[in-house]
């Protein structure tokens, strides 16, 4: 039959269906929709799919989460793009006739709960019969007037790089919830390994699109500096975010090994940087400035860590700014499919 | 487990999701965009989804059809709430990992065609991997300044109720499709035969959103009258737009049996009462307007019908003119169920 989904992987997929839209329209978190010019040329439509047994299950999370993260993942890609104001959302639901009411009023409660938060509406949507249950959420969202456009191949060598926040947290919620991992639990560490449970499964479950981020990144800009901001989300994980920025700007990424942004509750953990590194959706801001402006947004958001630089060199190449080679499982850290099996994890 | 989707049905389904959202949000085809105010307040949006063995099958439809009926259908309810203009669609695919990359490049290769043909470019989507391939197309549109919207519930008693094409051609041919029905091949009629099965099957796998109708209602506006339109599009039949409008409207509407918008080729067919008004998928517009601007809406698009007219009465009671009784038969005409069963096909 010829060449499968399953053959092509994701993003090769997107790179050929890329052909179908205008040049560069895949090649950023979410689409800016040129057209007509003024206002509505800031506006940002994305789209996410979640689809039980890939991206969610029972065992994992209840329905209210689900719609939390429903809403919350879309709007992470809005906030990517600079967004500051969330228009609202649509919702195609497909589930079984036999699907209980009761948790398609879990998922819209969830979902209602992230827009209540972030700001929006539940616009409209449609509903389907269908052999499993999933959603296609669609959000709207505006870039205002006082900030500007990210994307991701807006980096230049030089720019250092920023991250908003801890990463590996979410895939070790996922870890736990799933349980392939346990906390240590001798008595003296009880506390706090408790606590980092609570925080990674929230960071799983309910994790936040970083809006505020956003509006420090814009009230940081040094007087008289054009916008110009590469970036992304780390929904795809860390050196994902950082590869892809990398390319896209048609640069190399170096990175700190010293100052990788795991969280320190995780720092003893030995998969914390692989987690940090791959783990996948922990949804913070990846992003390329100039330097000066790096170090204004650090000020005004002490979460916010510098973490490498883009330096000039073979498009989307990582490595680490030590001269330590940048080793193969590393490589796969940065690639992340969804049609290759059946698997809700990510690779790392 | 309580109730299930398949107890509830679409419509209760619909209704109970409504409290998720502002008053009267889900009340229409698509969404207004209440957000902003100016120009971003005359944006639409609108989801559809369609679900292979539900919305379509290979034994009917073959890929580039699949993409086209994905954006037509979708783009018929931004025509249905006044939008002008096209700004682009979103993609949301899910398939098996063992679907050919073949019949998702013409699934593209069709959304694009419809796109080339009514206006707006793929913006951006998202893939996965899932058990059942489906597509969930998000469409952004704008209400242009010369216009305005048109929604369900702005009827009112007296308002001549106008459709914009003939019905049921779409149910004919996918009958033709599924060989449940067989047009006559006597010698003499043999011509006529093929031309209404290639144009019932034309109609059921290339629907055409009718915004060449926004144009002419737009323009045939009498001078001085405010802009007032009820109105929706008939994608779930006939008999279900009328009561739908006339529900929304606060009132009962009454048809004409004999002005029923058959198409003349089916008139002899002794299914053309019901597929007319029951067949669904047409893609017409259904209007209730100030009767001065039907008669200069007929009098400009000679396909556009004057099918009967709102009255005060019981919202959504539907009766002939004639004041003969609307059947129980003719009643389940006005209702259509995705979660009933595995169906692709309405209820008539």
């Amino acid at each position: 039959m010829g060449e499968t989904l399953a053959d092509l992987g994701e993003w090769e997929l997107i790179r050929r269906l890329g052909a179908f839209a205008p040049p560069g329209q895949f090649a950023d978190d979410a689409a800016l929709v040129n057209h007509g010019g003024g206002e509505a040329g800031r506006l940002v439509l994305n789209t996410d799919v979640l689809v039980e047994g890939v991206h969610f299950s029972d065992a994992t999370t209840g329905p209210a989460d689900v719609g939390w993260r429903a809403a919350a993942a879309n709007l992470s890609d809005l906030a990517a793009m600079g967004c500051t104001e969330v228009a609202g959302i649509t919702v195609g639901l497909v589930a079984p006739g036999g699907t209980a009411w009761s948790w398609v009023e879990g998922v819209y409660a969830g979902l209602h709960q992230a827009l209540e938060r972030y700001g929006g509406e539940i616009l409209g949507g449609d509903c389907s019969g269908g052999a499993q249950r999933l959603l296609a959420v669609t959000a709207l969202g505006r870039i205002g007037t006082a900030g500007g456009t990210i994307r991701r191949a807006d980096g230049r060598p030089g720019d250092v790089i920023v991250c908003t926040g801890p990463h590996g947290l979410s895939r070790l919620g996922l870890a736990l919830l799933q349980g392939e991992f346990r906390l240590p639990t001798g008595e003296a560490s009880e506390p706090e390994a408790s606590a980092l449970a609570a925080r990674a499964i929230a960071a799983h479950r309910r994790p936040q699109p970083r809006f505020d981020a956003v509006g420090a990144l814009i009230a940081s800009r040094p007087a008289g500096l054009p916008w110009r901001v590469g970036g992304c989300d780390s929904s795809d994980g860390l050196a994902a975010a950082v590869a892809a920025i990398a390319a896209a700007s048609g640069c190399a990424a170096r990175l700190e090994r010293r100052a990788l942004p795991i969280a320190p509750a995780m720092a003893a953990m030995p998969e914390a940087e692989r987690w940090c590194l791959g783990g996948g959706e922990d949804f913070e801001l990846v992003l390329a400035l100039e330097p000066g402006w790096a170090a204004a947004l650090a000020a005004a958001q002490p979460e916010a860590l510098r973490i490498g630089e883009l330096v000039a060199g073979d498009p989307g190449e990582l490595g680490w700014a030590d001269g330590s080679p940048w080793r193969a499982d590393e490589e796969a850290l940065a690639s992340y499919r969804h049609f290759s099996g059946a698997g809700a994890v990510p690779a790392a």
